[in-house]
């Protein structure tokens, strides 16, 4: 393979179908920001419309909002949307609370679908993102020992789906390293199996194409402030395939959850169809900022999307290889684009320090200890040539040792 | 007792000290506004706080903001800032989620607390507000049968009170009637049974003082979007005594909750403190519209605010006395101020058809079905007069019979 050159990249910049897209972010113009896949920038957009919910709609039409302005339907009609992205149906999504809620929502929904089995096991992943053992901690102590949490190491999860596997809770694309699970063969091996499979699709929404029906699969969470770009915190989506809609039984069974919420029953009598994922009140900023982001993707299509992730991610990889091959840096993200989300990990001893120095120098990647660093590229939001200038500045820290500066030994929190 | 005249109002509005609070809400010009208790007015400062997190922080900051903006730290101290509205301490407040879901983590962490015991009860009130119900129900369910709900009428509460009661769960200010239950009573009698109590201060945090500590209370919730101002859906806050905080174990363990979220191990530890009610990652933007409209509470007293509430409260049932009495109106809140929190409830049998006509006669209140017409009296943004003006248009309606033209009659959802 031939040396790649700056002008490959701006050439490549110059051909780039999804180009024009960059414009309706604001993209920082001092650094190249490659942490898309940790906070998405903001979308132009969301600054009017929340000039109008908060001078329009709250201030002005007040509690008259949630008919007039349609806050009730946002969680269903943001859902919908969301569906459109990830390959589900209208009425299979909801946004609504976060993905730790969510996952509690439905691994507990999932295990009341298979009780009266003899399956107790919740199998997971070594290393899965934090949250998601997390929250099955919580869930298995609450429900004592007829349930219990078994994490095994990547290439031992098919293996360990067995006839005592109640729920399969996996990351389709992997927070730390960006290996891509195949979600359809995994899907088929636990259902056959009479195992449930909830897919959490935090690194994966708004950066691949997902095809969720396509899969058959069950259910499944994600996050809207990654690739999304709803803003910092935004809330959650929630996707439980129609199939399962009558079986469904969550234990956060809040008001707006609820069949006749405004009759204020005592009952609990959860509404049919994906609305009885909701709990309680949502915030309504948050969904609309999310919203008009969503709104961006909806004019584009997944598919072109993840050709420029793929290229992208090919190019920082043999950029790498070219240009830092003397450095010891491990490729912890797998080779074959097929293989892989939109981000790169690579490993290093001094990982924390050249995150420091690289930024320092106008490249944002970030750390996850103890040795990882992590280039988010977000296809509609950053140009080929960054990342050709992304990996000359890691080139010149490397070969400077700039890195070894004691300034860029400080103790801080990057996420 | 003299009959009232609109020139009593406008000399209690002349020496309001409270007066000049209003100037910092968006409050509406065109209609009286008596649905604070549902969704509160927008303080003005929140559109130049909304701009700042937009435009500064996630716009050009961007995943830096979680530090340098401290975003992270928003929970904890938005949590401290409501502390001081509601008497609790430094350390054990925090802002997160919704109610329905900061219920659930509550009353399953006061039930581990009281495991071991035969205590097996959830004891709450008949009518209280459905969410609260509805979540015992989803929670009971999940626990089977060693845990069980039970409800009662308001004035068996006391006497159901027993050595089977695990934990009892209640709502301080009625959300329909607007009672307000006597919280040190109820608190020192559970205690003195063995059981803890859980306050939903939904109707009364910004309304009335609150004082936690003072009454020994063991946990809270409430509601960030009414009485507070914090906006559509805005989070909810979580009180936990700091007796309490080594035994807590709740289960929505996620990894905001976590110790050490950055160390990003496979086990779930428990921050220290209040920060483990803390679950998934919150919303910014909700969060900062919150923290700018509780700062406009700091600024003045709770005590204040409760003397106006009283004395609007004591007025708006004079008035309804002086100029509805004919009209068959059931006066449902307590008759005295002591009694109830900053809401008046009327029953009648028309009620929904009355308030729509309201509504169009520029007073806006709601209904709640099947025949309460509420009235929320929120003192920092009403004036004595728009009491005397919003019965006085009450009277007309029902003495012209207004509300009996059929446009009243629509099917249509007030909240």
């Amino acid at each position: 393979m031939e040396n790649l050159t700056r002008s490959d990249f701006e050439a490549l910049d110059r051909n780039d179908v999804l180009a024009d897209f960059a414009k309706q972010y604001y993209v920082p113009e001092d650094h190249i920001y490659m942490v898309g896949n940790s906070l998405g920038v903001m979308p132009k957009a969301v600054k009017q419309r929340m000039d109008d919910v908060l001078e329009k709609e709250w201030a002005d039409d007040l509690v008259s909002s949630w008919n007039c302005n349609h806050w009730f339907e946002l969680p269903y009609r943001i859902g919908n949307k969301i569906a459109q992205i990830i390959g589900a149906d209208d009425g299979e999504v909801v946004v609504t609370d976060s993905v730790s809620v969510n996952l509690f929502k439905l691994v507990a929904a999932a295990l009341n679908i298979q009780k009266g089995t003899s399956r107790s096991v919740i199998l997971s992943e070594k290393g899965n993102f934090p949250t998601d053992l997390y929250v099955m901690q919580g869930l298995t102590a609450m429900l004592g020992p007829s349930v219990k949490l078994v994490t095994v190491e990547r290439e031992e999860i098919e293996d360990a789906i067995t006839q005592d596997t109640a729920v399969v809770l996996l990351t389709d694309v992997h927070y730390r390293t960006g290996h891509l699970l195949d979600k359809k063969r995994i899907t088929e091996l636990a259902q056959s199996k009479g195992a449930l499979v909830i897919w959490d699709l935090c690194h994966s929404a708004g950066a691949l194409p997902v095809y969720l029906n396509d899969i058959n699969a069950d259910m499944a969470t994600g996050c809207g402030y990654k690739y999304l770009s709803g803003g910092p915190g935004a809330p959650s989506f929630v996707f439980v395939a129609k199939r399962w809609h009558d079986a469904l039984e969550q234990p956060l069974s809040g008001w707006w959850g609820h069949a006749t919420p405004f009759e204020f029953t005592d009952d609990y009598s959860p509404a049919r169809g994906i609305g009885q994922m909701l709990c309680g009140t949502q915030g309504v900023l948050g969904l609309s900022a999310l919203e008009v982001a969503i709104d961006v993707f909806l004019t584009t299509d997944m598919l072109l999307i993840r050709e420029k992730s793929s290229k992208m991610t090919d190019l920082f990889l043999r950029l790498i290889a070219q240009q830092c091959s003397s450095y010891n840096f491990e490729i912890k993200s797998p080779q074959k684009a097929a293989e892989r989300g939109s981000h790169i990990a690579l490993g290093h001893p001094n990982g924390y320090q050249i995150i420091q120095a690289l930024s320092a120098h106008s490249v944002k990647g970030d750390f996850r200890a103890p040795d990882t660093l992590r280039f988010g590229l977000t296809p509609l939001t950053l140009k080929y040539v960054d990342i050709w200038d992304a990996v000359s500045r890691l080139k010149d820290i490397m070969k400077k040792e700039t890195w070894k500066d004691p300034k860029y030994n400080l103790a801080s929190k990057v996420t």
